[in-house]
């Protein structure tokens, strides 16, 4: 079974992590990974079997290089990558243990990607294959030029008949160094979505924040879901983890799904040993994206996308590298060693 | 106090294991260990005072000089190591971590060792000096040339008056080849041995299902030792560990115990932080081992066995590179930070 | 705000720590950590923002330098640092994992500063800017010459008018080689002290067993210090620590802080996934130190520094590397991940 | 300017170096590398700028897996590569230094690619596309059937238009085991080529040892090249690395090519501080193809790959990762610090 | 014997170091020093033993902490540094081997220190102590603001009676960046200095071609160094370094030293080994400083900086962490192992 | 073949050896390895394939335990290894790089070695079954006590017809400590030996200075060597080791060797890039004991070892892990890379 093709927009980071142990201040190594959360969601989509294309700027330089060759590694089409001047937009990552929750320091400002959304890059030519495009707010609360390319380029697809998927990512330092109107924004590409991953403080931001209360986490989402839904008739599901910590890195992690037919619940998976936290939120992007893809019903759905994030906390680096195989054995909770 | 003589006959293999966090299809570099689960017998009892004989056939390259230094490194005496035309057989390990249970790939077909058998190595002469053999059930899955040179040694040994030790260790895999009769080649072995390391599934292929079925595993294994004890007559131990896992990583580890005079059953450890679970089983075999040379009584055996299980998670590699003194800690319940 | 001078009196040493998952005797590689307790604590107290002065006698060879210079790196004023002849003190660290604890193995004879200690150093004239001197026990183990230069510092400190802080530290593999009365030697310095940290078996040592006695290790610890507030008028605070192990490396931590208004007690943090316990007893006097110095009450400043404690868990070293800000972090029960 | 397509047809390895300084006997950790003589040719090609198909199997295995993904890391298309049964064709390398040389141990019995050629497998359909092939004699080496299939499909490529390019690379070891005439064969592809990598004592099998005699290396290989020019019509270019040792690890490296009209020779560069020198005939042959493709000279051409050649000395793992900026600096002797 | 305070003024950069062997294009792994020309100077100054100030501004976040840390572990004083925001200052660098020279990319636009030089940072009450300034004209290429500011500076030590030292470390990508006047901004500091590193393209650029012209290096540096010394009085010392390459990385170094009596000439030492040339210059300006301030005659100084440069280049990262002893061993010519 | 028993009676010690490029003094890692000028020499016989018994006493803890394993690994009988209380004798190595050598700081005073030769630890019994025993002047140079151990040794030996090689190895800062009289000690001991390594310094120890003055040397060594050979009757072969620094790394390495036939001399080999220079020494006593058992000619005797010491300089550590068909193939010179 070969996928549909799916196109991911947004800016490719170079991460550099410190080792285990070891704060950011005192680091005297690091790693470095190909992160960013359009580019986890593409990595993820390839390994789970999909054609899948990044659409970015990258610096022309050997960083820039790197990226692109690890997207190649783990099967991203990285042929509509365009080399431009810039830096490359970078992040460090102090692990965390313990009650230490993990920590990123961003340095992505000046970046060839930002530097070139301000110049009105025109992607629309490279859409006319895809079947999905996923998106993610990061790229709107980069600036008010960059907002406005997420949004020309979203409707560019609608119009094209791209299904198209979008996940809010908020990240409050961003918007507000430009004072950016997220709510507005948001509700604009939401619009032209299929497939929406947003949560409590999304839906307090696109509907003001009785749409989002509720005396807990699931009838908080599921207000602010369903009127999603209401508001927009194109839209299908509405999806969301949830994560609980009973004490410190006692982590554990479940998921929502609203959909026309009501809402549908993952378990809840303890999530033990936690090598690397970041990026399960791509992962889970990437489980339902591949879901509704391949047609499963919402039930099975959520119940992949959340075994996906939660197998992402076992591997190093941003990207979710396991396979089908991988995700549909912690389904059936197999947890022999597998020889 | 010096120990009993023991040699161990099987296939050395060299393990190449992953970094933690990289899946086999990621990794970059490689920790090379010895292994293979009559090696790791061998190294624990070194390790645990006892004298040690290798029997095997490793290949004349480097590969084969390397796992034979290994071995000595930790005392095992390996001057009855033979070096033969053939390959190493190898295998690649991806560590696990939470929910992703570590995964071994093999690669052993072709090598010296499994060359040898099939061509009557006479191992009898090496025997002489014995006062234990251990034995494991892999040997015999690899094909009805290396099946009959088991069962011939073990006679021949069983003539001298070396007490056999034998772990059923059943792969499917390997038997699935080559379509052997696991049951009835088990059967031939354990009339020989003095201690068997058996579960339920060992017990079904011996004596058919029947007779290793009940509510639990405890009455399972039960059930088939008591049979073997009845059947054969040499017999004296019966031995198994058990896992359960509350929550996928969350593993403890408890151990059975069987002899003529009842059940013993060790306490359950649980496992908490795992740094390498493979071999665990060999290390029980060795514990077990080393308590019947010493004269443990059964209940000590099976306490001592267990406990020596469970420190081996806590350790790199395949073998069980823990002292006595170490294991007595863990028995005796001490966690301090040891100055 | 800037802080008081804290001059720290003790030994350094070289930490060498195994990799994670070998045991010392298999060990190909050492890191390495400066360490020593009163080091430790000076460097806790630079992170934390106080001007921090170590005295101490280092070896004159590169190995003496290399400590200096990771002291200087954290923050820690060495210019009252004396290199001398003799070797550098070196202890060897065996990380444990489950249920085997950590293991250290002290090289420490024959060092500089044990050396120095017995011709009688003179360490006076370092001590005029000092607003406190914090001592430990560890050094009046090392011999007769040792215990009396410590307390000759302790009195001179006294005398100028510097408040003294004191950590018991027992270590009875160092008092049984010269056969020293550590209780009479421990009174000694507690009279001059206004922190002093001990727990039941110091007490048992200054007072005689039935004053740390109790049906629990809170009540132990309360009539100990009780005891000690009675006798040592000067005595402001008496501090420690309790661990508890539901089940081998499931620790859990808190603190107890008996001040003249009576006893104030920390919440029990589970510890979760421990980096490394080493040196978490002296990250909790620096946040004993840092809290009398800034003038938390005795709440506050028991809850910070058991928050101390349990934050260097999570770091590689002996050495708290925790700022104020991360500590504050886990009082307020933060664990997102901090972007 | 976008280059010809270049399809790579043969064995892809994954290579498992020990860490310098230490013999494979004593080798406790390897780095992993893709590899293989075609396949380090594909990588060169793609990194100079040329759309580069590989045409391989690999075993349906992580560590196939690990391989393509490398593969296409370095900007290699790996659609056309087969996943089928068989283990993953191995080489170990130990590192040399001064006068210690390198030493590889081969371990590719058995392999995928060599099972899967005496099955027939029919790699037609994916020439259609390629402008150029690139076969090497290791191929012919591992057995009647693959040799039969290698010399199929150079045909069907002759038939189709596509311009073959073959480097002899004999390797002894293999030709011995089934007792192949190297010869004959080697004339049957070259008969096919336009561009042909061969030394002295390929021309000897070819041709007789008449043809490759001369009172020095250049005289012998210039016999042997206008032999072939002779013989064999349609080929454009011979060409080969000439390497001197004028004191153990002292190399220097120069090369010949021989067109109809006449001998071109590149300077010699001394080789200085190697890093990995295996895979430098490779880098040659890469670099002859991009300087054919791009039209260059002979003298130019030869320039080129010989600098290409040096360049790889420079870098770890089989194949040049050089660009061709790089190579031209080192044309041009350009040595400062780039900054 | 101490010497005299030496304050070093300029940006403190973050280098991350790729592995031997591997481009930065391919680099999975990157080790963290702290670099910059004048932090490589108060490096070296201060392990030669002179109280060193750093006047710098670094990044109120963990990367600025870690260079400041980096800085005191090796001696120099970091009380003066300022913490403000923006970003840190980065460079990356290839480690090239043989003739492929090593590469460093730059990344250190919009960093704290360049922002800072825009506002008019006042250093001057910072300098009252310190008995030497050193500088270096990369600052005055950041720009027009920089330029201004390192000159004022200048002036504000020159007429406090700091003696000051200046190296022209011309960097074209810099100065092109604004279209400075470098020629007219280094007269202006020169005209305050009594310690000049300038080669022949500086001369070229301050006094017009014809003043560094000649049949050979030294002759041009002659040329030029003879005009600088008449034009400014103040001026005692003009040095540089001259580098020869034989072949490739065979390369060897000098050092000339103009004086009002005439030329000194350093011994040619050739480099074998390299571990890292990077900073090399900075370790011959460290040198001279040494060798002025300890009053040295000019050629004992010539002699002294030129092997400081030479063992600079056994040590990795920029800064060089040679001792003086180290260095006198070099000119002395003891090369026998140490015990 | 089998070689003879060869024993080797001196300390063994832990050496810690820094990353390359990076001083002592800012190590922030060592890796480890067996050392000890005799131990070496056993490593490197058993290696060569001579059953081979290391007489020595460690520090019963888990050092010395390491210490032990890595012998055994090598091929080195431990049997005989007594372990008893002290310390692990270690050194630390800082490696050397073009023009900086490396050097090496002890800390082995205390050793359980260096304890126990004070006791008059009786070895005798051990030797009855060795043909050849290696001792060295090290040990000698350890005390009054050690050297009286070490000469009742010898004799002992002697007495039992066992055969007696012995490597000077003089080490002024050991002799110095006790102001041993190493000339007198050494005549002593050379007067039981056949194999004796010594050169210009030693014979002027134990002759006076005019015995080893000449005008270069291989006069000086000749007129000593000859010297030694007429008064003590029993000495067959007086060998050393030449080494040549054309210019700082670039070193040659000979050695010559007289018997009573006259000098021979090994060729000149140039060592190019050195991984590890120490132990080199070591490396040809070995050779030379190995030619001498197996009856090589004093002049392959001398090529041979010539070569291993070579050989030694590309491999990391103190032992000569050098096959003998890697020597052979040095002394062939193939320098080919070998598959």
């Amino acid at each position: 079974v070969v996928g549909s093709t799916v196109a991911c927009f947004g800016e490719v980071l170079l991460r550099l992590t410190a080792p285990q142990g070891e704060p950011l201040a005192q680091a005297s190594a690091f790693r470095s990974h190909v992160g960013g959360a359009e580019a986890n969601v593409a990595v993820s989509l390839a390994l789970l079997g999909h054609p899948t294309v990044m659409l970015t700027v990258l610096p022309e330089n050997p960083l820039g290089q790197f990226c692109a060759a690890e997207l190649r590694r783990h099967g991203v089409d990285t042929r509509a990558v365009r080399f431009e001047a810039g830096r490359m937009g970078l992040y460090f990552v102090e692990q965390g243990a313990g009650m230490r929750p993990p920590r990123v320091l961003y340095d992505r400002e000046g970046s060839a990607f930002a530097l070139s959304l301000s110049e009105g890059e025109n992607w629309d030519e490279m859409l006319a294959a895809g079947d999905w495009l996923h998106l993610s707010g990061v790229v709107a609360g980069l600036g008010r030029g960059a907002a406005r390319s997420l949004i020309r380029l979203a409707r560019a697809a609608y119009e094209r008949g791209t299904r198209i998927s979008f996940d809010c990512n908020y990240r409050p330092s961003l918007w507000r160094q430009w004072d950016g109107n997220a709510g507005e924004i948001f509700r604009e590409i939401v619009g032209l979505c299929e497939l929406l991953f947003a949560g409590k403080n999304d839906f307090a931001l696109m509907f003001g924040s009785d749409q989002s209360c509720g005396t807990d986490e699931t009838e908080a989402f599921s207000r602010g879901a369903l009127t999603a839904l209401s508001r927009f008739e194109r839209l299908r599901y509405v999806a969301t983890t949830m994560r609980e910590r009973s004490e410190f890195d006692d982590h554990s992690l479940s998921a929502l799904v609203m959909s026309r037919d009501g809402l549908c619940t993952a378990r809840w998976y303890p999530l033990g040993r936690i090598v690397d936290r970041i990026g399960s939120g791509d992962a889970f992007a990437a489980g339902m994206l591949h879901a509704v893809i391949r047609g499963f019903d919402a039930q099975r759905a959520v119940d992949f996308a959340a075994a996906a994030a939660c197998v992402k906390h076992t591997i190093a680096g941003d990207a979710n590298l396991a396979t089908a195989a991988d995700i549909e054995a912690v389904l059936r909770g197999e947890f022999e060693l597998r020889r």
